[in-house]
This record gives structure tokens, sequence and C-alpha cells, in this order.
């Protein structure tokens, strides 16, 4: 379902429907940094690259450099000479500024962007995310070219992005949206946590041990003892072979004892 | 509440628990990648840096120019030698990689973690988000530091991202989450996790018992047997109670050990 698939089955800039929203760079400056967009493009599963007057020309060596690896995505980038023909055919534009200047827009934040794109998408609507200069942003004629506007809500004290980095957000918004709300989950290989009989087991050894040293002394106290150390193992939702670790610990350490009357 | 006020207010580096979490960037190579963390951490509200040995030295040039007018993180940032150290006061620890290896370890997405955070901070823990290298990423001692790994659902197929970059998705998701509901916690009447200093600790003196009876044997074997038995401990976020009943259990299990000699 999620990017592994689409990432190898989406043509490269072919302006096919199905390859996620197309990334739209209005006079990008240095190649570089359209390198660095085209890497976090594909981080995210998105490899529709449209260049609308790249300063430094086309193809840029900086930018298959930049893209670390991303090289389809920078050698399927299509030019065009004006914003108006690189959105020509799109049912939907979100333009990414920081303000919308005195024009009445809608604006939505990347999360916003994102449930809606997914669901246009899935009715078969092409949409593009559009992104100006380096440093001076998109000018209000591209902005008009959009439906909504895209702000990122950061640090309004010191909220300016690289360009990569904002398409990194929006794109990493998109993938979240894509997959289902992952759960929190244990890397353990496959192991389970250990059945609560095997805790039970190891408690009631464990607490056998301590009888014996007095640790669990005096006697009105044992239980509530008793209760939070199980509760402060349990957190941890041991596997079995981690529970077999524990066990070798009580072990190890009780392994003295004793010996002195043996 | 947002970013301006708490931007303001927190001290660069200060260590102060109120300035959000600590990231802490180990074995960073490039000045200039320093430079862009500081830039992504401002632009979401974060302000303390720490720094487990800079390859370039420090403090560095090419940081400051990087961080694009973020200087104040970067000037705030503090030195250490090793990661322990760097981590020593915190409660809690994400760390940052692509995928834990070997080891049995809990693994939240930023987002999931952007809400733990959010809560455990209003409780008063401070918290750190650990990064590795460029290019290799941490080293499992240093995995085995934290109670969690913080993984990026990115496309699989080309998931690398720079650091800066690594740094700006899990900010981001902090910034976007300081307005949201609480999430699950843990019900501990108000108790922290126990630093992480106190946390080695009762490694290092369980892990002095176990050598002594011979249990992290043969010697090829320890460094995997103690990260292991760490990062099962781990898990749990003892609170400090709690780790003095721990430290009680060593105790009473290795109490009789040795009579039979004495």
């Amino acid at each position: 379902m999620a990017g592994t698939d689409k990432s190898k089955d989406a043509p490269a800039g072919g302006g096919a429907g199905d390859s996620g929203p197309a990334v739209i760079l209005v006079d990008p400056q240095l190649g570089e940094n359209i390198g660095m967009v085209a890497r976090a493009m594909l981080n995210c599963g998105l490899t529709e690259l449209r260049l609308v007057r790249p300063r430094d020309g086309w193809p840029n060596e900086a930018a298959v450099k930049a893209s670390s690896g991303a090289d389809r995505v920078v050698e399927g980038a299509r030019l065009f000479d004006t914003t108006g023909e690189a959105v020509a055919d799109l049912n939907r534009l979100y333009a990414t500024t920081a303000r919308p200047r005195g024009m009445v827009t809608r604006v939505v934040t990347p999360r916003q962007a994102a449930a809606e794109i997914h669901a246009a998408s899935a009715e078969g609507a092409h949409i593009g995310l559009l992104f100006g200069p380096e440093r001076s942003g998109l000018v209000n004629d591209d902005i008009a070219l959009a439906d909504t506007v895209l702000e990122v809500p950061l640090n309004p004290a010191f909220a300016s992005l690289n360009l990569a980095q904002a398409v990194l957000i929006v794109g990493y918004e998109l993938y979240q949206t894509q997959m289902e709300t992952a759960p929190e989950r244990l890397e353990s290989g496959g192991a389970l946590p250990a059945p609560k009989a095997e805790m039970v087991n190891f408690f009631e050894r464990l607490e056998r041990h301590l009888d014996e040293t007095g640790f669990l002394y005096p006697p009105e106290k044992r239980p509530g003892m008793v209760r939070n150390i199980r509760a402060l193992f349990q957190r941890a939702n041991f596997t079995e072979a981690e529970l077999r670790t524990l066990h070798g610990i009580v072990s190890a350490l009780s392994s003295g004892r004793g010996k002195g009357e043996g």
C-alpha cells in the first residue's frame, strides 16, 4: 500500500495521476537546492518534479549530486517557461508560502492539506504543490493560480524554512496520511511479550528468593511491596527470551547464598 | 503559548527544563550540518543543543553561518566527551535511528513521541532527542541509553534523511502537538523516570555483581548481553523510588554470596 510499491511503480515525472502530487518549483536558484528537493520528495514517495525557469539552466550536475540517489526524480523533471503552463493540467493547486500578502485566500496547514489531497487523489484529481524561489518566495500572480495556500505552523519568530525542508514537511504529512495510523510497536524481531503465566512464575520465584533474604519483611508490608515489584517488571512487556535472562540474573545473584550452610 | 514566547524566554542551551527537549548530536561531522540543525531547532522553538565529540572542533564558524540566524542556539551548545555524560540529567531519552539492530526496543513515530513528550514535559520531565553521525547513525551502545527509539515513517525504498531534516521532522511534530490533547501516559503519581545517570549507576552495579558470578561470561559476548539487559530495564521508565527497589532487590539477592568464604 505504502511507499515501496508506489515508488517502484510510479513513472518519474511522467505526469501520471497516480504518482502523488506534482512538486512545482518556480524560479529555483541553486541546482543543489533542486537536488535536495528531489531527495526530500523521494523520501516521501513523490516523484513528479516540474521546474519553472531554473536560474542555472537544466540539466544541472549539482542537482544530481545533491539528490543523494534520487537521480530519477531529477532526471524526470520537466521544464516550463511559465507557472501557468506548469500547472495547466492540474485540478488543484496548493501554494506554499510563509504569508499570503494582501490577498483573500484559503489557508490550510500541511496536515489539513494532506487529508484533502488524499481524498481528492482517490477521486482521480491531479494535484500540484507550488514552491517559490529560495529567498523571495512566490509572487502574488503565482499565488493567485492556486486555490489554497499552505502555511507550515512553526515558531513565528523564526519560521523561514529552506526549500527542501518546506517540501519535506509537506511530503511527510502526505506520507503519514497515506498510511494507516501506525500503532506503537515493540521492535523485537517478532517476539511477543511472554505469556502472563511465565511472568507470574518469574515473580513467584523472585519473591521466594526475596522472602528468604528478608527483603519482603515485615509481613504487613509484603503485599504492597510485591505489587510494586510486579508492576515495575510488568511495564516492560518482557519477551520470553528476556524473561530467561531475568531468571538467569536472579540465579546468578543468588548463586553463592546458602553456601555457608552447605 | 506557542513558539514566540517560548523562543524568547527559553535560555539557549541553559539546560532549563522549560526550553523543550534537548537535541543531542553524537559525533556530528560537518559544522555546516550542526548549523542547519540549529536552524531547524529554532524553526520549531527548540533551543537546547548538546554536542558529543563534534569532529571538526568547537566553536565552529561554518555552524554559525549555516544556522541562518539561529546563532544563539549554536552559541549556547554545550560540549560533552561521552553520550552518557550528555544525557545524564535527562529523564527520558529518544534515539532517532532508521532501524534498531538486534535489540528489543520500544519504537514510536515522531507523532507518537511528540504527544508523549508533551505530556511528560508538562509533569516536569527533562527529555532528550539523540541523533547519530551523518552517515553511520547511532551505535548500539548509544541506542541502549535510550528508553525509546524514534523511527520516521518514510518511503522504505528511500528513507535516509539528512541530519537537519531528521531534527526538523521531530521538532515539527513537537511543535504541532503543543496545542493538542494529552496521550496515554504513565500514571505515576507525579513521579518522573529516574535520570539516566542513576539508571547507568544501577546498571554498572548490577553488571559488577553479574561479572563476579560469571554470568556475563565469555568476554566476547559480554557487550551484547549488557546491551540487552540495559535495554530491557530501560523500557520500563523506572522512577527513582522503583530504582531504589531494584537496588534493594540486587542487594537482597546477593546478600549471602561470599558467606561461604567468610
